[in-house]
């Protein structure tokens, strides 16, 4: 199976080498390929495009932009590139401009999630992995041996189960189905405490685990 | 000791009636004291006050009152009554008004607690127990026994210590110092994903673990 994933950073690095190590062809998308070049050398199985390539490369695609410049990001890559696909969205609509902590563009009544699926109706946008960092993302088991929790929301029932499913490659043993996209807006908030976690446990290997 | 509890909801009740289990010398504060005589028959040991009776009963008070009228509230019990003092702030600047799940009133780069603060110069706030249900913030045990995180934040080492003793003797074990107050922030935005969890499981006798 094809794989794109939009963005240059950490994440979407992280995201692109973990699927070319699962056996997806998998194409990074960026608005600048000189930057990806040096990493490159070291993923040599992932393939470097412009937005506007990478999504028609991938079957599945990941937005791993910067939350921020996301929509713009989406835009570039091509509305009709993204229809009728599953986009996964990992980002945060964080707003660096004012320092750390940063504070969220987007919040309360409504999500960056439901903002995406807005300007792109014909995609399935399911949100995932955003409260996270980007090595826990994909390899679940390195924090406390992959017992937490990560969330998914999403209106496609077909299109949360597939990605469901590529969680658990990924090492993802809880996956909670939080419910229709709108439930993004919790993880997305989620984000302010988890930066405080991170601040106060000098580590972002960290999640959490719903507890009952 | 004399505790103030202020608010006359759920979290005020349960709040009040726990720390007269505890031995404290309890009153509770309310706009409406008719509200509580019926709660009062089966809680003869919790005294009711108006705000601006309750506040100087506590030696240290509660902020139980609805986030939205927190800063009205407190102003009703009286700044005077307050200095000097710790006020456990267990509110969330939750809105109600466009129906459930409700957004926040205040957020990101300011916290209600935040607010409270600044209108208090002289009173030592401490945020604490805003990310579980009332039951939950003075029966920890009743959810897996325990093993799970409250938070707390504050600017004043002392009145934090103070809060973590009385923390431990609600049954709490693991209580996470998020830092400053304007952590709060962050645990104020998580009820925007506590309220998804509650819906996706159907009951409020939930909490996160810290993992890593």
């Amino acid at each position: 199976m094809r794989m794109g994933v939009l963005g240059s950073g950490l994440a979407a690095q992280t995201i692109s080498a973990r699927l070319a190590e699962l056996g997806y062809d998998v194409m990074i998308g960026t608005r600048d390929p000189e930057k990806l070049k040096g990493w490159q050398s070291s993923n040599q199985r992932v393939k470097i495009g412009s937005f506007a390539e990478t999504a028609p490369h991938g079957e599945m695609v990941f937005n791993a932009t910067n939350g921020a410049a996301s929509l713009n990001a989406l835009m570039m890559a091509g509305e009709a590139n993204l229809n009728g696909k599953i986009l996964v969205d990992v980002s945060n609509p964080l707003g660096f401009s004012n320092g750390f902590p940063p504070p969220l563009k987007v919040f309360g009544t409504d999500s960056l999630a439901e903002q995406i699926q807005r300007a792109f109706p014909f995609t399935k946008v399911v949100k995932t992995l955003n409260t996270v960092n980007a090595r826990v993302m994909v390899y679940p088991q390195e924090v406390a041996e992959g017992d937490h929790h990560i969330f998914i929301s999403a209106d496609d029932p077909d299109a949360k189960a597939q990605v469901t499913e590529l969680l658990r490659s990924f090492g993802w043993i809880n996956i909670f189905d939080l419910g229709d996209l709108s439930t993004a807006r919790g993880t997305e908030a989620y984000l302010l405490l988890w930066v405080r976690l991170y601040g106060a446990m000098n580590t972002s290997m960290i999640n959490v685990k719903i507890m009952k």
